[in-house]
């Protein structure tokens, strides 16, 4: 059982893992090494205190330099669900590796690409966000596949290789799909419907060349950087697709604690910075 | 009638100050050109992301570079008073200028030293924390002097020039102050008392050598580099000698919001630097 799991890597993770670690606390980061796909697309940041005019590739070699030195340790491995227990939370992988709690950080950013109509309603009845997790229910089947980015391209093949059928919406450049049964639409659906699971994805006109309108699937995949908070943690108060938070960064379950974009707006480093920072005080006290 | 008054720069000033710069709006930093004490004197600070083991020597001058290149200049003006008006705020310095502002964030950090039973009571009566504001109120009169740091030396010497006798407490090393009428006391009041006024102050046994344990003053100058926000601006909420504010970091007073460590615990520079861009992003949204 470790002192505390923070999820992601982006500026919250980060300020929250370096004071966690100051406090003399033991926790696990889940992220990326390359930390944030946000920051280091950064053209250039003028509003950090400290850091003048500072491109976002090198804020992330400044920050993976000083986690270095901190000896912390970013764990590669992505968060599938996060379950509260009576004092305590299970953290289960999409790889079902389950790690075991006092405390949690959820530091998930926000995802910025919109929800489909329906996708919420169908959560667990088609559709997913883990393919290793769940890809297994689709042998022999058709899927559709959105994927925000190509880092997850893995996963594609992971279900390629399971389902019969692929139909793949990639949300990125230079697609290295090459397989007999995947194939690429480039139009964002509108809705997904059925009854009991998902049966079909509905697009606006006009029709997509050979397919129409309407798509008949078994399952849906939404392979993304980042996954909603509510869909992550069972039970766990948001509003408007932001976690809610008091000014001590606690959520509504007790031991939960949230930080940086998924919390809300505005969407800026220094504010996830000082979030990430009260909530690790704010885990600190809680562990007393 | 500017856009906005930052009063203090510490990090939560600075921080709004580089944001409300990179929105384009119009505003006066007040503080001072060496920005804060307290960073100044921080030996290293580990958890401060993007910076790694920075000494608070090497932090200010990065942010003093910061300022130039972003041609944000510092008043080194001190505020004196804030006065909530229908649409906007006079802010009064010490000196008698009278700024107008939109809006006010304030960033005054909190005071290290604790009230003095009395203190509060007597504010106007007797007790100040402004040496040019009232010190000709004292013309030929005992006054007792607390100044919490050298800087502020020049105000003890501008009240040495007008009142009959000084009795000073200096809270800091080095004392250069070399007047006749000035008695140096170690020891710290116990508590103010009197009537309408200030007529006394109270030390604890044993008593003083040739002074006793009372010292009859007709008023008591507390020169600090912070004065708490409840005693500069009239009619704001605090609690505990902290600022109340909500997650978009306003008070209750319309247009003025709150930064850093005058708004509570953690005393952290990342939760300082994370809420002054929060406040200037608060700032920006109520200009509309």
């Amino acid at each position: 059982m470790t002192d505390c799991i923070i999820v992601g890597s982006g500026m919250a993770g980060i300020s929250a893992a370096l004071t966690l670690k100051a406090n003399g606390k033991d926790f696990l980061l889940f992220g990326s090494s390359s930390l944030s796909e946000k920051i280091e697309k950064a053209e250039m940041i003028r509003n950090y205190p400290g850091l003048s005019s500072v491109t976002g590739k090198s804020f992330v070699s400044a920050l993976q330099k000083q986690l270095k030195e901190m000896q912390i340790e970013i764990k590669e491995e992505k968060v599938a669900g996060v379950y509260a227990m009576k004092d305590s939370f299970s953290v289960m992988m999409q790889n079902q590796t389950v790690y075991q709690s006092r405390s949690v950080i959820l530091a998930c950013g926000v995802e910025s690409v919109k929800q489909i109509d329906g996708e919420e309603a169908f959560v667990g009845r088609g559709v997913s966000y883990c393919a290793t997790c769940d890809g297994f229910l689709y042998k022999n089947k058709k899927i559709l596949v959105l994927c925000t980015t190509k880092r997850l391209e893995h996963e594609i093949n992971y279900l390629a290789d399971i389902a019969e059928k692929v139909y793949l919406i990639p949300m990125y450049k230079d697609v290295e799909i090459n397989r007999i049964n995947v194939e690429i639409i480039r139009k964002m659906p509108l809705k997904i419907e059925g009854g009991k699971r998902v049966e079909k994805v509905v697009f606006s006109a006009p029709p997509i060349e050979n397919l129409g309108t309407e798509l008949a699937v078994d399952g849906v995949f939404m392979l993304r950087d980042s996954v909603s908070p509510a869909i992550l943690v069972g039970g766990l108060q948001t509003q408007d697709g932001h976690v809610v938070v008091d000014r001590a960064m606690a959520t509504n379950l007790k031991g939960c604690f949230a930080a940086g974009d998924c919390t809300g707006r505005p969407y800026q480093y220094a504010k996830a910075v000082g979030e990430g920072n009260v909530a690790a005080h704010s885990v600190t006290q809680y562990l007393k």
